[in-house]
């Protein structure tokens, strides 16, 4: 029997949560991850040497799941996998929403001990109907809910943004990152082997859930293709679909089998299926990040020329190659926005024929964006926005992105920034602190003229794809 | 007369400078800059207002270049383009070592007036055979001469590195991001429009330059694309030379016209170019950093069987995805090391097969290090170091960073270390450091898969190139 999708919404919406087995050796690693869960938490270990470190925790513990007394929405298992059926079966006599197993030591082992434990638990969960995440995963990360897998996961908000993740280092690296970034997210889910549960399911659930509005997915392998293609090509319909494919290259396969046992299907599979669903195609965690920034703070467009202003002489240059090497167009301004500019702009040290170097034309930066928002040829704005020279320069700083923020308020024109340094590092504390600040204007930023253009060009493919149903080389999609 | 290449001598290595027209309301910069010039520093500005601000400064001012009481090696010109050619008078009468033009105002304003006072100037170069870079640049920064153009540089050292630029903008960024990340100058040159001496010649003098062990350029336009090619076939035998050339797309060649009114040519021709002589193509101020420390961190090999080391879970697909993508294999091992590492190895949440995921087999990290070394399979080792989860976490990093030290003083394979995050700015005191520590062990650092992935693939092509005269596609290098 399949798992029925409709119970994800009692394991992934906990109120009360249990852990089992979590240790002093681990130093309760678990437990202090779920320290903040908004219900109730309990813990199970029958260990007695672990009692007095569980109490100081102020975590009621219990020798059996079983003894609990309160319905457990969700469990997270960290047990030797020997005992891993055990857990589950008093699990499913407890009918619990959903577990978890942290516990690894499966199929990824690629042991034959290994795959008869994994294929035992599967077929546990499947006869029970019980929802099982991984084995060998992380898990949940609901920060409304307060559940967590890491301690630098903050909690106590809601977002639009799920991720789902074969891996748990991308899914802990991703919320973190995504929080920095001011990218909420409502969910996050490591589910490791999927012995139970695999990416098709997990993209049928999302694809039905309306709190994901936009949803991301870090994946290994497929047990059924076809299937992951009928829901992918239904959910972009309804809300950008980010994919992340681990084992692209040969290599990378090795790679993905010894992590979660996943067999990862050739490159140019992936990239028609890509293609044909309209999904958007990612490679990192901080590129699945630039993506969401570009379609949470851009409104849709699809036309792809780009004005490029802020570069001075060299950057100006280096800008328009990697915007157009991205597949952008830097297009001339139309003839009355040369009129119009030819009037004021001063040109020594300067340049108005997009790329824009503003040169001593700083101050006029309000009336350069609004001839950019008129001009036809112009479907986005993109402007550097350097880092402070000295103390003095936030003046000049400040300066360019309030007129981004009123841009972004009054002007029809999608607009990003980008607010890179050759010297991150160094000068990191007057980065972030101008990333803050545009994003309170609602102006997403990107740290390098590649990563801007990359996540915009992809962006506006998408919009293409769901505009005319055609992918961006003139294929019409197909059936697998 | 074309100008003896000799000339450049005194004017690139000056004891003697002279600043003319420097203002206040520039808030006298180019005194500033040159605050730190080893030998004699001189003002030359007529106006009396100056005076005052002048001395204050510390600086001997005269009223005109012919009544400084000393020989002048290099001049630095900052006065309207209307009286560059009276300035330039004086110079030739002078016989200064050379002269470079700030002003700007000439063929990149593409104005008939522009190209008229740019040839004047550079006809009256030409005469009297004087060295004159520029207009329209910064001109030199010889941190062991003292000489600069940005307050940021820093002086007082010497290094192997020369960095020849048409932007200034690039010239500034190269020379600081250099020093951040250890790579030391000897000379950045910004050339601005190149009126007198353009790529050819730079190119031809640090051929000969035995100071310089390593050349990079960022060129907009060539004037004798022939000459350019002979030369860079020479000195490519000599010595690597990195081209990021401004302007590859088309957009990006209105760019570098209005910038310092270079022609650039199609891209093809360009990338024919770089494959034919074996120059290393690089498209940002990063990447010509990231190769710089490839090529003077790690000793020459021409192998690209790549080990990964480092990365947990995911991370390590990534990692190999990206360095497969990059052009470089991640090979299985040798059967004999298999069998070493199969006798202790723990396989709990961690793999050998590479990449390796040391999972808790961190402790062993010397033993692996080894048996990689051993390897015939493996030409070079890529590992990551991650930033310390808390303060705790430090040790696990130094000893990671330590054993890469050793690696590096006692094996004979090349080794480079990745320092990612997906949060660079939150995490940018702590990377700092481990940079910092990896240096001091003369380990190189990465911070992106791909960036390393992407720098180690082309210095490999360079030294391929140089071992047997062919490039990465096979094809034979011919006469332009």
């Amino acid at each position: 029997m399949a798992i029925p999708l409709k119970n994800l919404d009692r394991a992934l919406n906990p109120h009360t949560v249990a852990v089992v087995g979590d240790t002093k050796a681990r130093g309760y690693r678990w437990l202090k991850n779920m320290s903040t869960v908004r219900g109730k938490l309990y813990s199970v270990q029958l260990d007695e040497r672990e009692f007095a470190g569980i109490e100081e925790l102020g975590v009621p513990n219990y020798t059996s799941l079983l003894d609990v007394p309160d319905d457990i929405d969700y469990v997270l298992v960290s047990v030797p996998r020997a005992v891993a059926t055990r857990v589950l079966h008093d699990c499913i006599e407890k009918q619990v929403g959903g577990v978890a197993f942290f516990t690894s030591g499966f199929a990824e082992t690629d042991t034959e001990e290994g795959h008869q434990l994994q294929a035992e638990l599967a077929e546990m969960a499947e006869d029970a109907g019980l929802v099982v995440i991984g084995p060998n995963c992380m898990g949940l990360y609901n920060p409304q809910a307060g559940v967590r897998f890491q301690p630098r996961q903050k909690v106590g908000f809601d977002g639009p943004v799920t991720f789902v993740s074969q891996s748990g280092s991308h899914a802990g690296d991703f919320s973190i990152a995504a929080q920095s970034a001011g990218v909420r997210v409502g969910k996050v889910l490591s589910f490791g082997n999927g012995a139970v549960l695999g990416n098709a399911d997990y993209l049928e659930y999302f694809k039905d859930d309306d709190a994901t509005r936009y949803l991301a997915m870090y994946v290994e392998g497929l047990r059924d293709g076809p299937r992951f293609f009928r829901q992918l090509r239904e959910t972009t319909r309804r809300k950008p679909v980010i994919l992340w494919k681990g084992g692209m290259t040969e290599a990378g396969q090795r790679a993905t089998a010894s992590h979660t046992g996943a067999l990862a299907g050739p490159a140019e599979v992936w990239n028609a299926l890509c293609r044909q669903t309209g999904a958007i195609q990612a490679s990192s965690t901080l590129e699945v990040i630039d993506l969401l920034k570009v379609l949470m703070m851009l409104p849709p467009f699809t036309g792809d020329g780009i004005a490029l202003a802020g570069g001075a002489g060299g950057q100006s240059v280096a800008m328009t190659d990697t915007f157009s090497l991205a597949g952008l167009r830097v297009p001339t301004l139309s003839d009355a926005s040369y009129a119009q500019l030819g009037e004021w702009f001063s040109l020594v040290g300067a340049s108005f024929r997009n790329p824009i170097d503003l040169g001593s034309n700083r101050e006029e930066l309000d009336s350069v964006l609004q001839v950019l928002d008129a001009d036809e040829n112009i479907d986005c704005v993109v402007m550097q926005v350097r880092a402070p020279f000295d103390a003095d320069d936030w003046a000049r700083v400040d300066g360019q992105i309030q007129a981004l923020g009123r841009f972004r308020e009054t002007a029809g024109t999608p607009v990003a920034a980008i607010v890179y340094s050759s010297r991150t590092l160094e000068e990191a504390e007057a980065l972030l602190r101008i990333d803050e600040r545009l994003l309170a204007q609602n102006v997403p930023s990107f740290p390098s003229y590649e990563r801007a253009a990359t996540a915009i060009r992809k962006v506006i493919d998408y919009y293409r794809f769901l505009a005319d149903g055609v992918v961006a080389d003139g294929a019409a999609p197909t059936s697998p």
